[in-house]
């Protein structure tokens, strides 16, 4: 499939941990590098001085947004704040002047609010957020990390078609294998939801490899493992717990001799970033699915570097034309007629439009 | 409270990776090192001659049985099976003769046949497998680890009472911590089973803690973890994963100088026994809570250490009536009259007789 041009990424300064110098640093490194079309969205007469600074004025054109989300502020104040950095870049996608938009705010405000202003797109029952593990020979895409927290079957049998797309247009995968994420190996093993998902999986046009467990999470087997936005996010937490249970208990093991310590350290260092990876590229980072519109949410650690792939990582999904992929593949993910099992409140399973 | 004597524990010989032999000689050690009364339950010959082995013929009583459940063997054997090791040890219980029993069988397996034949105490809506997280400065009890994968809300409340009893009888805390694993850290977050989970707990006299997260499970913050067995057994085996492939990173990492080796080398040992202490101690090693009786279910893996350690345990469990302390918490439980919201298949939400 050729890779349209792509409209510009909106991108909220607003939000991060490292306030909108950094976003507006990433962002510009992104223009100038990648050649990315942008559109900086926040307090206007602040990014003016933040362009200025990097000799940028008139490079990039600005929104002005008159409120912002804080870190404290949750789902509600997404209704309450119809001007916040977060919904202008809705408008802007929703307008048609940008394409993708980027946001460090607050996983909880950027997903409610882009639910509230780009609404799903037409066949997706619920949005999922994709989020990357970093494993090996290639990265594993893993959904929902947490935008869905009471998923039926057929929400989890959808997510499988949102990771399927994710996995072709992010990394190229022409034929994405997708896990269930449940416990025990065998069909008839997990909860109600997966088994039911599990049954459905197997009858439509995925290239479903069965249910995976927790341990399975990081070895690459699969291409997209898909979950319930409880289960995914408990899982990616419990991971990134461990690993950094791991990191302090090398530290007490730092008495070793003098020799031993360079090895020691050279050990902890990388543990060290096992664990940002984990944390970076995991929760809190991730895009959100199912939307019309593709939301990159950048972890709310992210530093300038992280700002500029994830408006790298906004403009190849929107050039990948993602939300199209969706459409497609939710509509091939049809699924024929089950007998309803006391699942879903929708009129019958048919997906798609 | 004042330990009773307890009854004799009968040991499953038929169960685990490393074969009777593995067993006997770890039940052999629990009655000589601690004056553990037991029972062996197995094949009787293979028994006795292992015994004579360890110059221990007549010094542990000896229960014959016809059948084993293997590891392939699941849920549905233990009905087909009333004569295996494991069905002969809860009749043992059943009958008075033991009071409590050791398994290095497969979980699925154990939990099957034991809530066949031991049945769930009066009270107790579903049984709970409750594993001892390696945190610091004492171990956390989490659970359920996997029996109960379509947890109600209520039934999340009662684990809440399991636990605490546990940390009481297990490791001596007099007001133990509870806290509920969800997603987020406010009141309001989760999904629909724990958000109303968490207003239930509130209500009741447990020391309830509130929500906890999966990068909390290892930080030893709270004394009982309550989840439902599907996602305690994911976030398990996620930390399990997450701390394997933590070993593995550092295993590439060994390129470095001889000198950094020695302190490479010694890390890494330290990071396996992390991920065996979290193997052993978490998931496949737990104790089976709410039934008439004790069943502590000890890993697949055990080594004869690892069986002495479990009749112990399950010696001490009964010596601290660990079954008539959970029908006490589970009365105390009882839950004011809530008004339904569509959960729960019982009548009413009181709990306890």
């Amino acid at each position: 499939m050729p890779d349209v041009t792509p409209g510009p990424v909106a991108v909220d300064t607003m939000g991060g941990d490292h306030g909108p110098g950094a976003v507006v640093a990433g962002a510009v490194a992104a223009a100038r590098a990648d050649g990315a079309r942008l559109i900086l969205v926040g307090d206007g007469p602040t990014i003016h001085d933040l362009l200025a600074e990097h000799g940028a004025s008139g490079e990039v054109p600005i929104a002005h947004a008159d409120e912002t989300l804080s870190m404290e502020e949750g789902a509600l104040a997404s209704r309450r704040k119809p001007r916040s950095s977060i919904a202008i870049c809705c408008r802007l996608i929703r307008s048609g002047q940008a394409a993708a938009m980027v946001s460090a705010g607050t996983t909880a405000g950027v997903v409610a609010t882009a639910r509230l202003r780009l609404r799903g797109q037409h066949g997706v029952m619920r949005p999922a957020i994709a989020v990357t593990l970093p494993t090996r020979p290639r990265p594993t895409v893993l959904l929902d990390a947490g935008a869905t927290t009471d998923a039926k079957p057929e929400m989890l049998v959808q997510f499988a078609a949102l990771g399927t797309a994710y996995a072709q247009v992010a990394f190229g995968v022409a034929a994405p294998r997708v896990g269930l994420l449940t416990i025990g190996v065998e069909p008839g093993k997990g909860n109600k939801v997966t088994r039911r998902a599990h049954e459905m999986l197997a009858a439509i046009p995925v290239d479903f490899a069965g249910n995976i467990e927790g341990d399975d999470l990081l070895t690459g087997g699969v291409d997209v493992i898909v979950t319930d936005g409880f289960t995914g996010n408990v899982a990616l937490k419990s991971m990134e717990g461990a690993v950094r249970l791991a990191v302090a208990e090398m530290r007490t093991a730092m008495t070793a001799t003098p020799a031993a310590k360079i090895g020691a350290l050279l050990q902890r260092k990388r543990l060290r970033e096992l664990a940002e990876r984990l944390d970076s590229e995991t929760y809190g980072g991730g895009v959100l699915l199912g939307l019309n519109g593709t939301v990159v949410i950048a972890h709310g650690g992210s530093n300038a570097r992280a700002i500029t792939s994830a408006c790298a990582l906004a403009r190849d999904l929107s050039a990948g034309q993602i939300v199209e992929r969706i459409r497609e593949r939710v509509a091939v993910a049809r699924l024929p007629r089950f007998g309803r099992r006391g699942h879903g409140d929708q009129p019958e399973l048919v997906f798609g439009e």
